[in-house]
Parts: structure tokens; C-alpha cells; sequence
């Protein structure tokens, strides 16, 4: 059976009692809790401290608390109100400085509350419930394009596989990393809606384990057959028969379909290729980036040593002298060529990918 | 400075104490620390316990242990010996029985009691004593035999190496496994002795890590510039141009030259073909078993979930629930049409490996 997390939005906004409600996901897999936001010092702790996580989940996390941290102020007229907006905003977006999605989404909602404070009406009680009440619709709008995007996804994807099929997924590109689906994770579960018997198995994803306690765990707790296997283990389920088709999400897209996504993507990319097994990369609109040519131009993080050499039951698990160093970048570059097709919202874009791209995003 | 561990053998015989010398795996890389093994169940326990391991260092093990417990032990006449020596042989082999060179080692240690058990020799003294006296040259034997196949190998893969290269290495093919050299790590150590600068890179090797808690630990400790990678950050180091070579050790070598290794080993030797970067076997002579005609007739033994599952601080980092599972070979083949070369101590092999296997065997 398992813990039943398919009915819950990993982000939900309670209008009732004004709180954003989150899945803590630093507790998962072991404990599953609902935590609820509602001032400003809460929403940053729980994006700092990766309590929500995902690009598009912190997106729609930084939509509704704008609109939450706004309709709160007591601001008395339009200045006060532009000024803590841009404050709260500013705020906010220190929470995880390189997430795209966040500021994205903080700019979407201060522009919409710009455009109506720039209108004609003047009595400022009136006009801060307009400025309120476009705020909102857009918060919801953001949450409600997100479910779209992923469902579209999932529905083109869906058409890349057949009942039956092994599915391997790398990382955590599944519905704890948007609001319901998935950007991966999405034709996984409609084939499961539509009655598929799909086997998903996830690479654990070192250093980290997002694949190991999250995406295992979402999808097993769906009721999805699923396994878990190391990040080296790959090739041998590949070997074995057991993959018909590899699906992942990304980070960011280069115009030329080169895709930055988690660290040991582009080995699997890699593994597939040498199989003969089909590999796609699940791209939102707003991770494509045609002002970036090619995988090269994109600049890749390098994490903390730690995070490889500390998880040996809570004893340090790798030596420490000065002939020792640790490589740990958080992403890698999947090469274009290597990549079968990209299934977006508006549908599936194949090689040459400088063309479908630009085609897309016209 | 790292801990100095470039002196000391992985196994030793004190002869005038009268016990075995190792030093505890099980505690590395935070303590270095020497145990003696002085009965049959301290040595049973050490090889059960995982405190010796790596295929060349438990044969070497087993020799000693055979020669210094028969040693100690009061049997009054021929018979007496021999039935004692067949009891713990018996119980020897059986701490762990999948270990090949573990009763390898043990039976060519009974062969050698028995060939002068039945000398001509009658007084029972007399022939206790050249019995021992055999048993001592052969386990000495096996013992110089494997830190000569390490050199000869060394010697071998140092022709494939220039200086400056960046190496990788996946799990512990080192001199921990081993007496001295290591098998994978002895061009890296000859490379060392003679001045070169390598760099190398070690894999992790989920799911038990001996790739950060063994080879990083004894390269670093030597001296040697290490750089601990998790399993799915080769491809990532591959592409950067910092790896000029492979070597890796293996478990065995079919007869037409597919390779069993730990688990992973086929996946870095696809994203070497892939970059084109040379991925070496180091294979001693005893892992060559031309009786086993290819990879595909090799069994891979599965192993426990929980080495995958319960790592993350001690508390469990998967899910738990029916439509959960794990998937844990220990090892897997890597294709003959992988691998650019097969270093054994009586040359370098290249395809087509079904001839130059059957050349070097017979």
C-alpha cells in the first residue's frame, strides 16, 4: 500500500485561513507532514532549507507568498505598498539566490501588481483590493499553468510509451518538484490513470538521493511499481532488458537542445545510446533558454566536498589529507545529439533541435 | 600528510610471535589499525567480518593460516594431522564460501602437506617437521607470488600510462586487496616510485563505498593526488578531458575476454568508448578462467537491499511499502568489445581475446 501522498499538491494555498501549505520534504520518505506558512521568515526557512524544492514548486511557493505577505501589510497608500512589495520581494529571493523559477515568478506577480496600481483609480482602499485581487488571480494562474505544463508533458510523453515498459528516471523531476505530476514523472502517471502497468526504476542519485527518497518514494507511493537501484547499476539493468525508455527533466535547455540537468545525466544519456534505448528530457517552456547557444555557456555548480564524504553512518566515509579532494558539481551538460526528442507543453521537438526550438518558443 | 599506510603489507606473517598480521578494514579510512590473528575462530572471524577482504589478500590469508594453526596444533601422529588439517581447512572455507582464492589457497596449502605426508619418512617428529617446514615455503609462496603478479601487472600497465595522465579507478582493485600494489592501482604506484605526477580519480562505488573508504584512502595515504567522484560523475570528468585511462580490477575474465567487476564497471567502460579514452583490465592469472566461455554464462550474485537503503544518518533513505523494491548485483560484465586491453603479469592482451587468453593460459 504505502503512504497515500497521490491526492496531495505538493504547494496548496488555503484562502480560508491565508497559510500556504507545503510537503516538508527534508522529512521524507521517513515522515509525511503537511507544514503551513504564513509569515514572511517561514516561507524563506522553508525554501532555504529545501522544505519545498523543484524549480517550478518554488515558483508557485513564491506566487502565493506574495500575494499572502502583501494582502497582510498594512501599507496605507500606493507608495507604502510599491515599497514593501519590492522589499518582501527582495526578501524573498535571497531565500535560494540561483533558483531561476523564484525570482521568475516574484517578477511576474510585482509586474501585475504594478500594472493595476498604475491605473486611474485613486481611493486607495478600492485600489488595494484590486491590486489584491489581481495578485491573487495570477498566483493561481502560475500554480494552474504549472499543472497544465505537466499534464500537457505527460500527454506527449505518454505517446512514447507502450504498456509494459521498464522506465528509468534520474533525480527528482517528479510531482514533489511542481505542484501535481511532474515534468518526468507526468506520463508515468497518466499511464497509470489510464490503467498501464509501467515498472519505473530510479537511479538513487548520489550525492544527494533525491531518486532514492523522493522519486522512489512518490511513485511507489502512487502505487507505481518501482525500484531502486545505485547510479552505477544503469548499465546493468539496461543490459538485462529491463529499460525501454529513459525520461528526465532538466535544468536548463540551450538553443541548440545541449541539456544541464542533475549530475550523471548525460552517463545515462550515454548508456542508452549504447543500448539502443530512447532517451528523453521533459522540458517547461521556462527552462529552454535560447539565449544560451550550447550546453557549453552554461555555467555548472560546485557543491560542497561534504555532501560525498559525509553520510557513512554520521562518520566521515572518505580519507582526509592533503592529497585528497572531491569533485562534486551538481549538474552536467546531456550533448544534443545524445538526446532522442524533448517533450514539452506544446509538444514533442526532435533533431536538428536548433530549429524545433526556435520554433517553439516563437 | 595522510596516514602512513605505504609501508605496511595488507597481510604478514610474524614468525617469531606466531600470528598473522592485517591490518582492520573495517575501520578504515578514520583508524589504521594492525590486529593479530593468533587462533582458527580470530581468523575465521577477521575473513567473515569483511577486516581482510579482496581476493589475493584472503588466499594469503588462508596460507598462513593453514601453516600457523597446523603449527600449534598436537596431533600425535599422521593421521591425526591430517584429519585436523581437513577440520580447518573445512572451517577456514567456509567464513566465506563464494571467496575463489580462498580455497584455492587452502587446498594448494593440503596438497602440499600431503605430498610429504606421504614421503617415506615413519618417525612422526621428523616428519611433523618437514611437513611444517613445506607448508611454511608455500604459504611464503603464495604470498611472493601475489605481490610479483601485482609488480609484473604494474609493470605492464606503466607502459600504457604517460606522465601527467588523470587515471580512473572504480571500487578497491588496490593494494588493500592485495598484499602490495594493488592489481588496477599498481601501474599508479610504480608510476609514483619512478616520479611520475598522476592524478587519479576514484568512484565512489555505491552501494558499500570502497572506492571512498579504501582506494582514496590508500592512494592519498601514499602520497598520491586522489580525487573521490561519486559513481555518476565519470561522465562529467570524462568530458572536462581529465581522464586519459581507465584501469580497473576484475573478479573474472571469461574465456573470450568479457570481464566481471564490481557493479558499475560495464558503465564507465561504455563512457570510455564513448569519449574514446582506453579502459584497461588488470586481470592476475587466477581470475582468467578460460572453463567459463563468456560473460553471459558468468552468475552475478544479488545482494542485500538494506546495503542500499540504510545509509542516510542511520535512519532508513528509501521508501517502505509493497510497491517498493531494490535492485543490488554486486557485479556485472563488461563486454570484451570494451575493453582495449587486458593487463595480466605475463603481458598485455588484446583481442581478439579469445586467442591471446588461450595463448597467455596455456
Amino acid at each position: 500500500m504505502g503512504t497515500d501522498i497521490h491526492h496531495l499538491d505538493t504547494v496548496t494555498f488555503d484562502d480560508e485561513l491565508d497559510r500556504i501549505e507545503i510537503i516538508d520534504q527534508t522529512l521524507l520518505p521517513g515522515i509525511v507532514k503537511t507544514i503551513y506558512l504564513q509569515t514572511a521568515e517561514e516561507i524563506y526557512e522553508a525554501i532555504a532549507r529545501l522544505q519545498v524544492r523543484g524549480a517550478p514548486a518554488i515558483g508557485v511557493t513564491a506566487g502565493f507568498a506574495l500575494y499572502l505577505l502583501m494582502k497582510k501589510c498594512g501599507a496605507s497608500d500606493r507608495n507604502a505598498f510599491e515599497k514593501e512589495m519590492t522589499k518582501t520581494a527582495d526578501y524573498l529571493n535571497s531565500s535560494r539566490p540561483t533558483a531561476v523559477n523564484l525570482s521568475w515568478a516574484l517578477n511576474r506577480m510585482k509586474k501585475c501588481a504594478d500594472r493595476t496600481l498604475n491605473s486611474s483609480v485613486t481611493e486607495w482602499q478600492s485600489l488595494r483590493e484590486q491590486v489584491l485581487d489581481a495578485m491573487r488571480r495570477e498566483c493561481f494562474a502560475i500554480r494552474d499553468e504549472d499543472i497544465d505544463a505537466c499534464r500537457r508533458m505527460g500527454e506527449y510523453g505518454l505517446s512514447l510509451i507502450s504498456d509494459g515498459s521498464g522506465i528509468l528516471t534520474h533525480c527528482n523531476a517528479g510531482r514533489l518538484a511542481t505542484v501535481r505530476y511532474g515534468t518526468a514523472t507526468a506520463p508515468i502517471y497518466l499511464a497509470h490513470e489510464k490503467g498501464m502497468h509501467l515498472h519505473v526504476y530510479c537511479d538513487e542519485t548520489r550525492p544527494l538521493l533525491q531518486g532514492a527518497r523522493l522519486t522512489a518514494f512518490e511513485l511507489s507511493s502512487a502505487g507505481i511499481e518501482t525500484t531502486l537501484a545505485c547510479d552505477n547499476m544503469a548499465s546493468s539493468l539496461m543490459k538485462a532488458g529491463k529499460i525501454q525508455a529513459v525520461f528526465v527533466g532538466c535544468d536548463r535547455v540551450a538553443a541548440n537542445g545541449d541539456a544541464a540537468n542533475k549530475i550523471g545525466t548525460s552517463g545515462v544519456a550515454i548508456l542508452a545510446r549504447h543500448y539502443g534505448i530512447p532517451f528523453y528530457v521533459c522540458a517547461p517552456l521556462t527552462t529552454i533558454d535560447p539565449a544560451t547557444p550550447t550546453g557549453a555557456d552554461i555555467v555548472i555548480e560546485e557543491r560542497d566536498p561534504s555532501e560525498v564524504t559525509e553520510l557513512w553512518y554520521r562518520e566521515r566515509m572518505a580519507p582526509d589529507n592533503t592529497c585528497f579532494s572531491v569533485y562534486n558539481p551538481a549538474f552536467d551538460v546531456t550533448d544534443h545529439d545524445l538526446i532522442t526528442a524533448i517533450v514539452t507543453p506544446k509538444g514533442i521537438l526532435r533533431a536538428p533541435y536548433t530549429d524545433s526550438i526556435a520554433d517553439v518558443m516563437s
